[in-house]
């Protein structure tokens, strides 16, 4: 690991890495793209100087021993990887059962067990918003509508529920009417649990669409590594809780993606939503 | 309302009605039910003395007026009602938005209020597992086979999760794999959040079906009045739980009713599912 090597960029799906790619390109940073086959979005992956299967971890290994990075930024989704990719990294592990432990245990555990691993390699582990801090929800974000009291309620409900769930591996956000939890998010993701929402309310109040009021709460958990899955929104969010019927979206200031941040307020402005960053109890150590 | 008057059940949908008018049957109970439309199972609505509209107080309270019940029992699911459904309740009410806003306010608060607003005509209002102490899961539930170490951590961790969310108007049914929670019930039912899971595997793991482990813990909350949504499950839910992939399901002791008893478990032994009931921490109150 040389100090003036570049940064190495491992990249698995969405915008993220893409966005972060411009960024470092704006600030003439040097950079190196390894994408993992079957996440990385095309045009990532027509930028990607390596790629790899996101469980061929020698692959993976011999590529940053070779470009010498002075640190490592695992960017993007890895999640729910499709049955291709999982099917690539078999026939290069001898114990199948384990590769599906691995990927079953858990987003946390199997991301906490990259950063380890890079560590023990000597590698220097970086997130994305500290190398793109522009990337990050800033206090002041704010679209043209503000929430109303019964949204404020919603997200009152809402953080409070994260926080109560922030022992558990399970998601970062839920999405709450009043004080009635409509959906806690899984391993699906946000945008399927949009979608829940969505269907649900059509069984509850026909096809029509309409804001039916509802808020989208999206957090960093509790004692979260946020170089690895900080949660992320960005336009097709907005489209979707638009979609869900839902009145807006409040995201954990300074710890939360906005993807093509104007395009996202103006994306809450057109279809009526009001889009907040709001401060998290549970992170205020990080402040300090 | 007269001491030696019928016994009312109001119904909803599902199973849960129709084993309680026979277990009335067997044990000689006098009863007169009254179907909700759009929710009661055709059997039921024809063994129905009337039926109305869920939201159509008017008459359910002129019916149960005729009556004279000496108990009024709220018994079958009423969530998620048909747009019919809530179609027929509109014509009958001045306003709406008044409608959509109780439908869509939580299931707890709905029932409460139902509750309430029957004590306040004074009749008494019973819980099926007091007019039916035999459909409710005992402490000695179990099929062939018992859960493994990992499905006893799931279930510990399920157990907690639910405790951590009882303060929240939010489902009583989580998923666990070890200890990474899969999915936790919303307003949409334990049969969708199984599908979830499912599908969330075929994703994870391509199309096989096979046991991937992972439990349903299904509980009563804390606090929650059992007269009305007690927790309930059947031979259906074991089949779904084996297309889930799930390893076995637990549920709360003497709150959680189990239909078709001996059904449900056979079912259980067939699909190779361990099915137990556990003692909720949050219930010992109840015990003394």
């Amino acid at each position: 690991m040389a100090s003036n090597g570049p940064i190495a960029i491992l990249a698995g799906s969405g915008q993220l890495p893409i966005q972060l790619l411009k960024h470092l390109e704006q600030t003439g940073r040097d950079y190196r793209v390894l994408a993992f086959r079957g996440f990385a979005a095309p045009e990532l992956r027509r930028r990607a100087h390596a790629s790899a299967d996101l469980l061929d971890l020698k692959t993976i290994m011999r590529v940053l021993d070779g470009w010498q990075p002075k640190a490592v930024a695992l960017v993007g989704a890895v999640r729910r990887p499709g049955f291709s990719a999982l099917l690539g990294a078999y026939s290069l592990l001898r114990n199948r059962q384990e590769v599906k432990e691995v990927i079953a245990r858990g987003d946390d555990q199997v991301l906490r067990g990259a950063v380890m691993l890079l560590e023990e390699r000597g590698h220097k582990v970086v997130g994305a918003h500290e190398l793109a801090p522009g990337l990050v929800a800033p206090q002041d974000l704010r679209g043209a509508l503000v929430p109303g009291e019964d949204d404020r309620q919603a997200i009152a409900v809402g953080l409070d529920l994260l926080n109560s769930l922030s022992a558990f591996d399970i998601g970062q956000a839920a999405i709450v009417a009043r004080e009635h939890v409509l959906a806690i998010e899984g391993p699906e993701g946000t945008d399927r649990m949009l979608r829940r929402v969505m269907r649900l309310r059509q069984s509850w109040f026909g096809l029509r669409r309409r804001k039916e009021g509802g808020v989208l709460i999206k957090a960093a958990k509790r004692g979260q590594d946020l170089r690895v899955d900080m949660p992320t929104i960005g336009p097709k969010t907005l489209v979707e809780a638009a979609q869900a019927g839902l009145s807006g979206i409040a995201i954990g200031m300074g710890s939360t993606f906005v993807l093509e941040q104007e395009e996202t307020l103006r994306t809450a402005d057109r279809l009526g939503l009001f889009l907040v960053s709001v401060e998290l109890p549970w992170m205020e150590a990080d402040h300090g």
